[in-house]
């Protein structure tokens, strides 16, 4: 221990080591849509990297979409049933699972949007997958649901990660993990958690109609194919439940109150309908942005959780100095206040959307598990 | 695998799993000043959560600072050799690293600012030993030695951390990290890295003068006990270093090109005559600030590694809206241009100094350190 354990030049340790065994991580990605794609093109890039530095044998044994789904199988003894090894066959969840039971770090990825995967998380942490999701159907679902799935997770050692529900792939259900789990307390949060309002937000200046801006961002591709999706704030309130419970609120969707830009007559219409009425939006909004211009403030659209428990989603009247008045173009920001982040808030900023940040987030999600599985 | 794993109410998982076995990290602590103190009160307020919650049981077994140093072994042949558990003992950089040796998740955590410590990391890594510190010594050192202490990291397959580095308990080094990763590219970085500086370039309008502000910011305790290691820009120096060299840039010290803000007729005399001249930082600074003001542009201290290797410390005239104009009193602020961040850069912004973050951050790694070791 006395003498120096690194030569005079510094360059090369002592002792050789033996090289570290690969931890294997067996991946099965369930909707190949915009993310999916973006995330296998991803892992396929890293793959060669990983293994050589991380010493990560990421193997890719499944991808499915609702239609069909491949398999890639080093398992003889599977190959054998199957009938061979990359197989284009009908898709089945029961076979995802079935094909990923049993090997070493298996983690499912469910990258699509929708509640038939998303049921069954349940079944595959009790058959002892990962799992991994950008989806915000399970946890900013039903909260007793979510509760049983992250004691499921807990009890069958397996682990049920999310990162990429709120903000894509920026770092925001961590950094609060980490901030709970080194012993801060969050006092409240707020957020701009929808890139297409923030960029409304942004781009409204009171002048040109809000629904125009809205059919540009339509066009663009910036909103969901029913802009309702994003104006309804249903999307934000998702998200600042996802937060929440991660802080421990047992908070529920029902429980935010939630503005919706979307007028009530407008609301059960159909697609056609509603864009041919988006007119309909604008004499609300300039009445709000006419207010907030007459106090010297901004219009932002934000998700909170306050510290008396509240949460709310909808248009803030904010001063031209708030760092939330100040973000250009369709960021989202976060903000923690917690109890070491008292005077100031820890924030995070930047694009909250898109297949490569977002596989991005989801590939993070996937690396901790690697990192944790057990051997 | 079909049948629903949840019960009805989805409260219960069906099956009852085994207690997950706890993780041990037993810590040694070196270095109990501020920062260490606050660890050492985070770790103890912590311990029986993180056994509950977490499986992970904390063991503190030393605490050593300059003169003395005190144990807690539950080691019977420790105890028996040392003549009893918890007892002071004069402080030994070789006792505290003798008494971790063999003790599962031994991790010594460097909370000093010291050069004697830091050159003792090589010996601890080899020793088995994980290293975690927020002191910037190493990583910002010479290159070769720096490079050295990694690669016996991962031959020892043993953790080197040191998030708190930078931004003390922000999320940086770990989202750079985990960007590279997952295959992103760093093309360049800037940040505010140093909330004294930011705070004194925030506060300075040109009226008062600047040294008037220096003084404030030091009777406060805002700066270091000499101003000038705050003003002569080398801290921020080695932060820029130490998240190059993550992004796999091999830049040293001498390869920052960094503004100072002591004038050269000040650098070298002792404390209480710089302290005594400070009017002397006057001029320059009234200087930039009007230049600045002319072009409608803000002075603010940055660090910047540019997409061309480049890596400069200094003030820079920001325009008005700039992100980094609008930040407000001392935070810290990251942003990381990247592959996928192109159009709009990654931001992590906060506090970024203060014993609580910092501790804070320290702790994150310890986490890390437990959810990774392999028990």
């Amino acid at each position: 221990m006395h003498a120096s354990q690194l030569d005079p030049d510094g360059l090369q340790p002592p002792t050789a080591a033996p090289t570290p065994a690969l931890r294997r991580l067996t991946v099965g990605v369930v909707g190949p849509g915009r993310v999916g794609s973006a995330l296998l093109e991803q892992l396929r890039a890293a793959r060669e990297r990983l293994r050589r530095e991380q010493h990560i044998d990421l193997h890719l044994r499944v991808v499915a979409d609702s239609r069909r789904m491949w398999l890639d199988s080093d398992d003889d003894a599977l190959n054998a049933r199957l009938g061979g090894a990359q197989i284009w066959r009908p898709s089945s969840l029961d076979d995802v699972a079935a094909c990923l039971h049993g090997a070493p770090g298996a983690v499912i990825v469910d990258c699509s949007a929708s509640e038939a995967v998303a049921a069954r998380y349940a079944d595959w942490l009790a058959a002892g997958l990962h799992v991994v999701t950008p989806n915000k159907l399970a946890p900013s679902g039903p909260l007793p649901h979510w509760r049983a799935l992250q004691n499921l997770a807990r009890t069958q050692r397996v682990q049920l990660r999310y990162e990429a529900t709120v903000g894509a792939g920026l770092p925001v259900v961590q950094t609060l993990r980490d901030l709970l789990d080194t012993g801060d307390e969050l006092i409240a949060l707020e957020g701009m958690l929808s890139g297409t309002l923030a960029w409304l937000c942004y781009a409204y200046d009171g002048q040109r109609p809000f629904s125009e801006l809205v059919r540009q961002a339509h066009e663009l591709g910036y909103t969901e194919p029913d802009p309702r999706a994003d104006l309804d704030g249903l999307d934000v309130a998702r998200k600042l439940v996802i937060l929440a419970r991660e802080s421990g609120r047992g908070l529920s969707l029902d429980d935010v109150s939630v503005q919706s830009l979307v007028p009530d007559s407008l609301r059960h219409v159909d697609r056609e309908h509603f864009m041919n009425h988006l007119h309909l939006l604008d004499a609300p909004m300039a009445a709000l942005h006419a207010k907030a211009t007459a106090e010297g403030a901004v219009l932002r659209h934000i998700g909170r959780l306050d510290a008396d428990g509240r949460a709310r989603v909808g248009l803030v009247a904010l001063p031209a100095e708030h760092g939330f008045a100040q973000a250009r173009g369709a960021d989202n920001i976060v903000q923690f206040h917690t109890r070491r982040y008292a005077d100031t808030p820890l924030r995070v900023q930047g694009p909250g959307a898109g297949p490569d940040v977002t596989a991005g987030g989801v590939f993070t999600d996937l690396l901790r598990v690697a990192a944790e599985a057990r051997a």
